[in-house]
């Protein structure tokens, strides 16, 4: 017997924008990235919408050619904080690069977060695309694609670990005895490695959902395989719904080849929804977004991808150019689907730069179009929800009012919050404390 | 003519207490250091009196030895975070140290704060004082204390330049022309030294204070150089005022050496005022707290500040052990201290240890005796204000209660914030970007 699944739904607040161009829209403060008064206005709208998360997007290193919200944005830790004063029941989750942190600091970070919260916490975990990364942390060079997730398996090995030190019921806190704790609830790691040795404990405790909801968010094979063994969610995106389910079948697949239960790991695409009262207005909507966008703009955010590699210097009109080796340490599922894309197509440059500024969302039309485009994914294994990505901050407010009413009354959605941890929403284990788990298993082997 | 001087208050929040056995009193919440509710009503309550700043402390490695507190307590960016959502006027001020991080992420992590809360951020840089943080660091070793303190000076170039990335009017965003920022007002800087190399430039731009206010607490003389160079504010501490008098003479002149004002550096005692309706009632007070303090806790106390030293190896009422170089490495400042007052005052190792664990407050008695002895303080000199470390909670509000009035009446204290950033209200300087006075002092030049 496996629960009904139910839709989850999260939203990225990405102030300005997730383009070099929406800033100019007439309805974006274009101090947005900056605001807090924005930033806890989308996630009250989002707590409204009963959403599971609200998701935080980071970045380590920027040239003068990154897009606007990249250049002065908040970072996740103290943006996430900061929400949880404000919030009661949403998940809070951030991006943290295992690539540029030291696990102990990390590890009490988002334990913190995950007790000022009280459960809301989520790292979704990333290894850092850019090589020019390397720059602001006093390194000689970028570590390759796979060391990088080597070191974030590692990573996550000693953070899990350290989360750990605390088993659930140690601090006794008797003030007639006088006993703070007791010490056989506490334990050192003493992790030894190939790249963190980390002696512990942790200077803080376990929250109500047991650890952080761990996310991953790379779709390359080393990125899906940390994912299979370690994730309890994936945020991924995909342009079909084909890709999307095979994608999903493939992430699952793996999970149960380590042991773990389909249900143990919750597949959310990001999606920009367009929702418009008529079809005729959400086009209009998808318009004024997309007519922001200038050729030269739009070869700057395609250069993103490629270590901001300079695509002007190439013919707009003739097809993509061959780049070599050019971004495959970077964001590697990303530049090898636009190259793959453009050879099969035979897309221009220029066709290649606007599809990237401005990809025409999947998910357009009426409330109820939409609606049952993100019924079809969800019943035919395409996710388990998503993460709404919207281009405009109306895009959230739209889905939460004209959207979320249709999902609930298909019955799809929840109506109201069943649980106030990230875990329980989700629906993904708590982790039971391995030292106690450890102690029950001798005991039920002496049974 | 310089400006009247007024005093400065800042509020330590430390959950359980700072001692061994504080925990025990039947007002403390025992779970206080892990309360976010707890927090925000002590926040609020600092607020309601006006002051300055809250002060979060903290640390990197623990023993099952370490005080309750310290065991099991929020991170400062994250709890200063969440505090910034629910505050409006009151600085938010947390240590970090510089020898187990990196300036990228600290900069980030404290502009993004100092932005959240819209220029009131600070951070009280330490070199972290106990050898074992290295084993959570993936460290073969703890530096030494003299590089601890070069590493200090240069991380605070680093950050400092970091945090001068953008100019203050940059960020253009000028919606008709498309111009998001001024790429003349964007600066690279390119930092090559002994511990960093960092390109920069940073992903956020400078509040409406400059820059978060640095504060130093070491009182080595490693840390009052570093103070007297780099600073806005000393925390520190003083068994006596003749003491407190030598040490503020001292910083001040050592800053004026190094061209800076006496009151561009803010000198705060912490200080633990214990206040009764009469002096017998904060006399009862003061032993309520004292008689929860049994010799063992005492001296596990005392042993944390020699990198938890087993003192109960010792005879109990013969004179303070000879310890050699125990301790040189870690509380340089306090160890010392703690070593000279038991020889010259032939101290047993039971009377320092209780002494340690349970100081007798130096401000304690009826509001106006206590009043007396902060106005005596700040007009001698010996302060130019104090950070509250009450043990008990109620001695935050005791204090915003009963003294603050009297020194609002004498007209030594703010009865409104002057200001809502925490450069404002402490009355220390705004920096101009570095690159903004060059410019400026170019312009002069050839004038």
């Amino acid at each position: 017997m496996t629960a009904k699944r139910s839709l989850k739904f999260g939203a990225i607040i990405h102030g300005v924008g997730g383009s070099n161009t929406t800033w100019r829209h007439p309805e974006v403060l274009s101090d947005a990235s900056v605001n807090f008064g924005f930033y806890k206005r989308q996630a009250l709208k989002a707590e409204e919408g009963k959403f599971d998360l609200v998701f935080i997007a980071d970045g380590l290193y920027i040239t003068e050619k990154s897009i606007p919200h990249f250049l002065n944005r908040f970072e996740p830790i103290s943006i996430l904080s900061a929400l949880a004063a404000v919030t009661s029941h949403i998940g809070l989750v951030g991006t943290l690069s295992t690539s540029y942190s030291d696990p102990f600091t990390v590890a009490r970070q988002f334990g913190s977060l995950d007790q000022i919260s009280d459960g809301r916490a989520g790292w979704n975990v990333v290894t850092s695309p850019l090589e020019g990364t390397a720059k602001n942390y006093s390194k000689s060079s970028h570590p390759s694609h796979p060391e990088r997730y080597r070191i974030a398996a590692e990573y996550l090995q000693v953070t899990k670990g350290l989360w750990d030190s605390w088993e659930d019921d140690a601090f006794v806190r008797d003030k007639e005895s006088g006993v703070f704790f007791d010490p056989s609830k506490l334990h050192t790691l003493n992790h030894e490695g190939e790249f963190f040795s980390v002696q512990g404990p942790l200077n803080i405790a376990r929250s109500r959902q047991g650890q952080p909801v761990i996310f991953q968010a790379g779709s390359s094979e080393d990125g899906k395989t940390l994912a299979a063994q370690e994730a309890d969610a994936v945020f991924t995106g995909h342009d079909t719904i084909e890709d999307a389910q095979a994608f999903y079948k493939d992430v699952k697949t793996r999970a149960a080849s380590y042991g773990r239960s389909s249900q143990d790991i919750v597949i959310l695409p990001g999606i920009n929804p367009i929702v418009g009262r008529t079809e005729e207005e959400a086009e209009q909507k998808y318009q004024e977004i997309a007519s922001l966008v200038t050729i030269d703009k739009a070869l700057d955010y395609l250069g993103r991808f490629f270590e901001h590699h300079d695509f002007s210097q190439y013919p707009l009109d003739e097809p993509f150019p061959e780049l070599n080796g050019i971004g495959s340490n970077s964001f590697r599922s990303g530049t090898d689907k636009i190259k793959k894309d453009a050879k099969e197509q035979g897309l221009s440059l220029r066709e290649v730069a606007l599809r990237a500024a401005t990809p025409r969302s999947k998910f357009l039309g009426t409330p109820e179009q939409v609606a049952d485009k993100i019924q079809e994914w969800f019943e035919t294994e395409a996710a388990d929800g998503f993460i709404i990505a919207s281009e405009l901050p109306s895009g959230l407010s739209d889905f939460v009012e004209l959207v979320v009413p249709i999902l609930q009354e298909r019955g799809l959605y929840r109506t109201d919050y069943e649980h106030d941890t990230l875990r329980g929403n989700l629906g993904v284990q708590i982790p039971v404390n391995r030292y106690t788990a450890a102690k029950k298993q001798v005991v039920s082997d002496l049974a």
